[in-house]
């Protein structure tokens, strides 16, 4: 069953390392997966990882820090040297965990753990994937694969493979490529595994396959390897050579960090944060919105201000702002939630904008013909004058079909000029229905006082 | 390449399926992959569909069906009699993806279908998968599994595997498992495929590996094949005893599932809704958020009306009401989504409820202090009153240290009683943070406006 950390394990373990009792830490962590340890080390001072880490194997040392989150890391790597850096962790790792741990070190630092790399053909590995977009799937890929002659038979194949297989974790698939190293097609191994000995690779092989250029976003690589249901992506360059692949593991992180992305733009938080993370960066990444939202608020004080002398008069349509305020973000934010979400997943389907529009309308009327009536019928009880009832009822329709026209089309504009659409779930948008909300409230107060 | 379907694409694939151009159609889509066949049965009527359906071989039809959307595979498998399910649709699947597609079907038609199925095994593991929470690893498991035992040498290992991977779509690993089936370990195709003939499985496989109970959450194997980087999970029973497998991209499908929860969650969307549904779906969805808002707005009507003299009197009170209101709604979402991303992606460490709740007041206290000095100045400058410049800063502190406590605190409590913490970020904690928040600017307001 899988490992939990707890916080006695934690203060235990601590207390042992305090005592630099070597033998007792060693057994504690002999068992667990390297995950478990480095969710331990985001819990350990600077002192208290650096002794736990002399303490792993060389190649625990790098799935350790592969797996650690990113501050932790950071945080641990300062402590080393670039050459205990290039000896003891990079050169035990995949090229592209290797290629990523030093796309985040500072560029001398960088420097420094190339050169120490002894094996020239790692660093050079490493600085060819160093060269591609971290975005892209030249930046997501790992050099390590085992690919094979379609002209080779069996026995060449495996003796091939045995020789290859060597700097490979785990294959699921053998590449089948040509004299020219162009990407041909995969061969299972279950295939290979149960193929006659005698058989050729050219015959077994299934040549129907889906891969990817190097410089496909990754948001797409995701899309492609979910639609398609793939643990391993093939990645070639523009005239078809096999150059990489990637797996699905560094996809699911892709797609989680997609999502708490777009999660975190519609909750008003600008930058990637942790619950763990310390005060001032939570503060930061918090700050942005609810400074566009002081200036939201200031802005719909002025607006308010301008109408004083109304309020003095009819002080009831104050009673009404929160309602109009609220509704108006709040219906924003829905239609452009849907919008980015259908974005993102794809499932948008091929209706054109203007049809998407209509039907976001109809839905507006809808829910906006629903509760107008409601606050109408309200007021109509509260016996509210007359003025007051039909300047809520219509205001609150106007509102909701503003405010879910705005939703949709901002999301649709900002993808057309190749912008993130999650932007418009975001601190602007729902502080613009706010105010304009708020606007078309006045306006229609105005000309309704007028009239009746 | 991927391919990508446009409108063009459907709309002439349309009007050859009108002209019953069966020829054309068959060409057309030969080449396709059934996960972009499904995406076309997404824009067909039920009679198109039906059509394309007809031209597809038994594999490609069950591929299909498991990939097309919920809702369209539904109004699909509505033209199709149970005894046209069984044969030509559910004896083409896996285990798992028969289980799902039965599970949801009329219990009326399951049973009709589950007669129809001429393989009592198959029945018989379809049955028993449809005993399984839906939410568990026993509902996301296939049963199809390759397994060999640790006594058997490498060529009864291959002979076994040859009978048993018929019914295996990919095989990753093989599972190692005793005489009472109970797993041991795993064997990857690799070491099998790399080892000397005479070798034993015994001295060949890896004894170290993670695996879940059939009762564990879907969320929590998601965590753990993510953590683990796993592509393939054994599930076993109370004993030990294995059962099943779950693969990644069932679990990619539930991460994705999972997002966009808590991403319609906080955008207050209450079903699960896609942009091609249609208008009264969509409208029923958002309809619950938006009377909740509605119901928030005239309870503050309620507590506005209850000051009309102050609001007569000091109409400037009534200009920051957007305002307080805007920041209760805000720093409320923010700090419950940090909350529940934590707590969804496990990363909120082992820090306990009042400390996380101390570090969010600190936050809560920066940010108000800042925001609460520009309003300040903002007023001063202005040369509004003194009552109202020192009443609208001393409610915005006030308003955001109590919503952050409050969006804190909840899902924390909710979580406790084994509650979605999801939940707190939707329409009902917004729209108390708005009321309290309003509340508590009118209350400091006839203190400070008594005072000064």
């Amino acid at each position: 069953m899988p490992f939990e950390l707890t916080r006695d394990y934690i203060s235990n373990l601590k207390e042992l390392i305090d005592q630099y009792d070597s033998k007792t830490v060693r057994e504690l962590i002999s068992s667990l997966h390297s995950a478990d340890i480095a969710e331990i080390f985001n819990e350990l001072t600077s002192e208290e990882a650096r002794f736990l880490y002399m303490l792993l194997d060389g190649e625990t040392r790098a799935d350790v820090l592969i797996e650690m989150e990113e501050d932790a890391r950071e945080r641990f790597l300062k402590v080393l040297s670039g050459e205990e850096i290039a000896k003891q962790l990079i050169t035990e790792m995949d090229s592209d965990d290797a290629a990523d741990v030093i796309g985040e070190l500072s560029e001398e630092l960088q420097e420094e753990v190339l050169q120490h790399i002894k094996d020239v053909d790692q660093a050079g590995v490493i600085v060819d994937l160093l060269n591609y977009d971290e975005d892209t799937a030249g930046g997501l890929m790992a050099k390590e694969l085992i690919k094979v002659n379609e002209n080779w038979d069996i026995p060449t194949c495996i003796r091939e493979m045995r020789k290859q297989a060597e700097d490979v974790d785990e294959v699921y698939f053998v590449y089948v490529v040509d004299n020219n190293n162009v990407l041909l097609g995969i061969l299972s191994l279950k295939k290979l595994l149960l193929a006659r000995r005698d058989a050729r690779i050219k015959n077994l092989y299934k040549s129907d396959i889906i891969s990817v250029r190097a410089d496909t976003h990754r948001e797409e690589v995701a899309n492609i390897m979910n639609k398609y249901d793939l643990v391993v992506l093939p990645v070639v360059d523009s005239i078809g050579r096999l150059i990489g692949r990637i797996t699905i593991d560094d996809v699911v992180d892709v797609i989680r960090e997609e999502a708490e992305r777009d999660y975190q733009l519609i909750s008003g938080i600008s930058e990637d944060v942790e619950p763990t993370d310390n005060i001032f960066m939570l503060t930061r990444a918090r700050l942005p919105w609810l400074a566009i939202g002081l200036l939201g608020g200031i802005l719909a004080a002025l607006v308010l201000s301008s109408y004083e002398d109304e309020l003095r008069i009819y002080p009831e349509m104050a009673f009404f702002i929160p309602l109009i305020a609220a509704m108006g973000g709040n219906v924003g934010v829905q239609s452009s939630a849907i919008i980015v979400q259908g974005l993102a997943s794809k499932t948008l389907g091929i209706e054109s904008t203007g049809r998407k529009l209509l039907k976001e309308l109809y839905v507006a009327i809808l829910n906006g013909l629903i509760l107008s009536t409601i606050a109408f019928l309200y007021n109509l009880v509260r016996q509210e004058s007359f003025s007051l009832t039909i300047t809520v009822s219509t205001a609150l329709l106007s509102v909701i079909l503003f405010a879910s026209f705005f939703g949709t089309f901002i999301p649709l504009l900002l993808r057309r000029f190749n912008i993130d659409p999650a932007l418009a779930t975001g601190p602007f948008i729902t502080t613009m229905n706010d105010i304009i909300g708020l606007f078309i409230y006045l306006i229609i107060g105005r000309l309704f006082y007028g009239i009746f």
